[in-house]
């Protein structure tokens, strides 16, 4: 007998984005609102509390029907967990990394769509990013090859996590990364507050490990959640911090969000100063649902860069250095 | 709860193909019935007649284990649908164009296998798609990108559909095309009239669209349907017009089907005139249904190329310019 | 009415592997149980003792969530089956060749793992399968575009199987080998006697098709296993003998179980003689099961090379010729 869990989300928007610079650029895309994503999941009980539990989760383009992943088919996720209602959970595979984890859940934007605070983390430009991992696959978001463990709910509130992975003699482009990380946090249905460090060594980060840093506070009034988070990347010299203010208020079928997100770039990377180069995006959006599975939304952002930073919003024509980039969209949410 | 179809095709043959001035070759091929296919689709009741859906679907060939579409998973459909009963559907993503739409249901080999209608839409020699494409994915059968509104059900016979996609800056190398068709039609169980046309520009086409337009009619009477379908792909100086006759006849268990294909190519591409590359192509073919989702069939097909024509039947090896080629093949079809 | 079971296993493992001359290597791995996996399969009762069936299995990593394929997404299995009660099946696509079908039953690794038989049927040194298939796929797993048929079960114990695929005019390195081979056994509760033999031809071969032979032979006793198989891999003037020795013994939720393999390299690859480079395996491994669907094992093993031979253990560094190879796994199997 099939235990599997099939589902998913399609995703699709029309956007346009216009960077400084450049013209105007016109495009259906997938995952505005969320990621486009197909899985297949499920938990087995194994009796005194215990339980086994797969996830295997794929990305996928829903304008194109491209796999994002390429042949990484399971680029979301791909986990197999051994919990215990009392112990915790032991999950292998690749999963999200702590401070992701963490830093997701205060943004509205789900990291995704023209005001996701993803545009930030970016191997685009000069910084700790590109520095450790190149251009390739980096560890902001997910990391392969990763042992977790997860505290149990149940514990008032208490929540946090350890992930190490192992860096198997491979190399960065690979997406062979040697990892360690942790979150600690307190989260009710009021307030939360957490932290989250993750530590990354490659064949590309000699000259320094990267280090990912994040605290964060949420709280909640009504129908109004506000969140504030400061996320730092380091690598040898540079550094690149993350602060993020947002908020989301529900009213009915509709929610309303908003987010400011700042990047602050200092140091040098080699014997080039990136101090100038900072960027801020402003970000709004509002979700209409159909049902609770099915919703239209729309949603804007404007990124503004000092000096040489050109953080800009996907889907547009390569910017000035300098420039700024405006992206409104409005699309069509559907879980399954 | 999960509310996911899985689904699919699996078809396989065994196929001889001899093409002039070569030998011959024996091979097991899959989808020469049907498209070998795995589909997850859904649909969401919303209330009030109106409906979100949902439907990925990737090609596969059942005769080595690979995807048709490479990373492109869902290479034959990914869509997501928002659906009024009274006012008809919207649907975004990659899907069939319109023209092809209507010409496939004028082809009883579906448009695969050794009689299908897609040996001679093809950019395997000097002519409109060639020029309007090279050799990369072409929009004859689907466009990546797409907003469509296709008209309800329940109009008394009548149906039709517009399909705009976006650019998006890209290249046709990468399958971004600028794209805008419609089709209308009145379809009776005896009787239908159906016209289309599909305009598509790219990086390629700066001497002149590509224009792809369509008249077919049908006609059934009692166990015997009859189709005629005339369709001409255009671009700059370069025509090619194709003709196809069909007819497809049930007898309890069994399907007999025949169609006779004509490419009329005209005008130049550069300074070179291809007006002599004409080609016929006749097929024939049984299917015996060993139920509702399991069939056996046979089916043969001879295509003549005249001048410095070189379409042939796919599994062969290179032809001699103006040769022939011919196959024959046997093979199972799974629905499930 | 969708009738597709889906299924699939997710398997991993921490390995640390050492091999001589170089350093040891700490990984995260998948499949050293059983082969990480999801399968999409059915079967239609046609009537009379006939159906239909299907089965597209693809190879998957958990530890990074990499398809194993690639783009050939159903590697492990993609296959079209009609099957009569009486007189047995006929099987279309890619599948299992008839020795590797044999041979993995009296491996207790399963073919995977760091003590699985796998590690000497490499093309990672000079010898037959090298000779043979380069470094691309081999025949000695699976064949793409074969035709198999299968004798039915309820012959009092005998079994057996014939399989031809077609060459297709292709070359080795696409994965198109002309293929014929068989088996045939009686397989008894506690006694079974096997033997096969396949034969592929390609583009590489025309010194020599490839040979692939196997005789086996293994006896149950009470709650243990004993298992010897004998395989000889040959083309043109090189040989590789591989012998198996197994044992496996059940004791309540625990399964021990042995293994000792031996390669014997022979004769020439050109002017090299190969005689000298053999090499030989020993594994041990326990399983414990937390329920029919998952388990957790630990497992070890040691390569000895001789001569100029340097097959080595998945997951570690880059071995002298000649060095030794020893590994240990820890991990966690859940079937779904």
């Amino acid at each position: 007998q099939s235990s599997v869990v099939v589902g998913g989300i399609v995703d699709s928007a029309v956007r346009y984005v216009h960077n400084e610079g450049g013209g105007s650029i016109k495009s259906l895309v997938s995952g505005s609102n969320q990621t486009s994503r197909l899985y297949f999941r499920g938990d087995e009980d194994l009796g005194g509390g215990l339980s086994a539990g797969f996830w295997l989760e794929s990305g996928l383009n829903v304008d194109t029907g491209t796999s994002t992943g390429g042949t990484q088919f399971f680029d979301r996720r791909a986990t197999l967990s051994l919990s215990s209602r009392g112990i915790g959970e032991l999950r292998l595979g690749r999963d999200y990394v702590p401070t992701y984890t963490l830093w997701v859940r205060h943004d509205p934007f789900s990291h995704v769509g023209v005001a996701g605070s993803n545009n930030f983390s970016s191997s685009s430009q000069q910084g700790p990013i590109r520095s450790a991992f190149s251009t390739g696959p980096n560890t902001t978001v997910r990391s392969s090859n990763a042992v977790e463990y997860l505290l149990p709910s149940g514990l008032g509130g208490l929540e946090g996590g350890l992930t190490v992975a192992a860096g198997e003699g491979g190399s960065a482009a690979n997406g062979q990364d040697k990892l360690i990380g942790g979150r600690i946090g307190w989260q009710s249905a009021s307030l939360g507050v957490h932290a989250s460090r993750v530590i990354t060594s490659n064949d590309l980060t000699a000259s320094g490990k990267f280090k990912d840093t994040l605290l964060a506070v949420n709280g909640t009034v009504g129908q109004v959640r506000m969140n504030a988070a400061l996320r730092k990347y380091e690598q040898a010299l540079s550094e690149e911090t993350l602060l993020l203010l947002s908020t989301a208020a529900t009213l009915g079928q509709v929610e309303l969000k908003a987010s400011y997100l700042r990047a602050n770039m200092k140091g040098k990377v080699g014997t080039a100063a990136i101090d100038a180069n900072d960027a801020t995006q402003i970000g709004l959006g509002a979700v209409y649902s159909l049902s609770k599975r099915s919703a239209l939304y729309v949603q804007g952002a404007r990124i503004n860069n000092d000096g040489k930073a050109s953080f800009s919003i996907p889907g547009g024509t390569t910017m000035v250095a300098g420039g700024s980039s405006k992206a409104l969209e409005a699309g069509v949410r559907h879980n399954f």
